[in-house]
């Protein structure tokens, strides 16, 4: 089975956690938004594609013998101190050297999978960076005021209500010429070629959302055969989605795509006070709704990679045997 | 036939270069006293041994496919640009990560010798960085006033005339407790099993002369069964050795060793303006002479690695057959 998660940051991480159980054969397709961080200053630096979120990706996914394991523990390495290198990822260093020795970045991450031994492939889902722009409210006295806000830490750490969001090649508006984002290739035949494709979880607004507004990557989506399956947050997140109740995710998922159809959302069951309404939202995608035990008992604001596991190839069976009834 | 070079930097780079067409065991042993450049930086910020001479031994024998080839061209890469990063060998960093995360100076090197694909090993002479002090006359008006120099970039640019070094622990004058260095016992190890043993060429007072200032190494070398071959420098060195002849390297040599004894001395034919001179240093040291052409025709400041390998054969031969005779 072919299955391509879409996201980027610890919620990427999870799906990536939880496929890898089900298939060898994994695609993820990052955001390249981020510009906090680590990430944020080699950007800023070396102007290059942000690498934390590729370099968590990657060590999802990573082998697990010995060297494997040394090298994805190297890569999630962070030099300490108060100096220069100070927050830094190992991995971060190597992808941008890779980035700037190979001048292709799913070459360079291809590199980087095979030193680390990854079952499947990491994508960027653009080969440029971008920035994420939002219209927010609530910034001002006036409710009804909006503000646009720029860059991924800004509108993931705002006060205000996210509304929307737009994309921007970096230093360009969107829809400039040359300011439409384009896709990586290889991304879009991933999602085209793929039997299942995950949307979330993650940072709704600047992980899961980007990917929807790179035109290419989101006819792809439209397009595919695969089963669209979309997993809710176990918590709202501070900043960019404070407040919001899970059918509201998935409301500002339809307004960001309305023609997209989605075939199950997977939800914690005991994150969802009001599941009625859920369900309701759900289908307006044209989903149902799977109500499954999926935190980490340690630590319910994360998703339980085996239980995770278990839901999805549950959510897979169920529409298979829908879209074989239908 | 075992082989280990000591050194550090450029001329460390040359005798591997040579030393890897005429053995595949290949043994480096690398001083750990750079405060300047990337290495420096390294050092003062993570208190780790200084990474650049161990990386360049380390691409000098890095294996010769693709993905070796690779990764050594990502630890050579440096960091452009004007920021925090510039300068930077990707290498040095990785290294660092290494040495942090293993705690144990010759695994993170083994790690990374299976990264590039390194036929032999590269060691450091001591598992701490150290620091450099130099006696240095011509400072001041007095011609014979003597000065403190320390830290190696110090020493090695310095515009008087070096007399003599001292190794310091980091931070601690030697001889103090704990102030002696203590070598790499896996250093100690290569040097009394091998077959032959190479001094130089490099910067004299900062590169070669360092490893006989600790103790262990100092009395490996004198102890082992080995061939001692010293290789000499093609052309004086700003700074640390300005003006020095071939022969006064030697006598410099002496002058920190008294009882090492030495087989055989090797000088490029065309950089040596008094032979004679120099045959009699070789011999106080109790070793032959051997003049070849051994600088690389396209640049004569470098060896020629091909024409270096050349020479070491011969004075291997020459050595084993004079021991067979005595």
């Amino acid at each position: 089975m072919k299955a391509v998660a879409l996201g980027g940051g610890r919620g990427l991480h999870a799906t990536l956690s939880a496929l890898r159980r089900l298939t060898p054969d994994v695609s993820a397709v990052v955001t390249v938004a981020d510009d906090g961080g680590s990430s944020g200053r080699l950007r800023r630096e070396l102007g290059l594609l942000p690498p934390g979120d590729l370099r968590k990706a990657l060590a999802a996914l990573a082998g697990e013998d010995d060297e494997n394991s040394l090298w994805a523990t190297v890569f999630q390495h962070r030099f300490g101190g108060t100096g220069a290198l100070a927050g830094h990822a190992v991995g971060n260093l190597v992808l941008a050297a890779l980035l700037e020795l190979l001048d292709d970045p799913v070459a360079a991450l291809g590199e980087a999978a095979r030193l680390l031994g990854v079952r499947g492939r990491v994508l960027p889902m653009c080969t440029e960076p971008l920035d994420i722009e939002a219209d927010v409210v609530g910034l001002d006295e006036d409710p009804d005021a909006v503000r646009r806000i720029r860059g991924q830490v800004a509108v993931a750490t705002t006060p205000g209500r996210v509304q929307r969001i737009r994309l921007h090649t970096a230093g360009e508006p969107h829809g400039a010429a040359g300011g439409v984002p384009k896709a990586c290739a290889a991304a879009v035949t991933a999602v085209l070629e793929a039997d299942v494709v995950l949307l979330g979880p993650g940072s709704w607004f600047t992980s899961v959302l980007p990917h929807l507004l790179v035109p290419e990557l989101h006819e792809a989506l439209i397009d595919t055969a695969a089963s669209r399956i979309v997993v809710l947050n176990l918590v709202p997140q501070p900043g960019e989605t404070a407040g919001f109740s899970p059918e509201r995710h998935l409301d500002v998922l339809c307004e960001h795509a309305p023609r997209l159809r989605v075939d199950a959302v997977i939800a914690d069951a005991d994150s969802v006070s009001t599941p009625d309404r859920l369900r309701r939202a759900a289908s307006t995608l044209g989903a149902r709704l799977r109500l499954d035990a999926i935190a980490s008992p340690g630590a319910r604001e994360r998703h339980d990679p085996a239980a995770l596991a278990e839901s999805l190839r549950g959510a897979f069976e169920a529409v298979r045997s829908a879209r074989a009834d239908g």
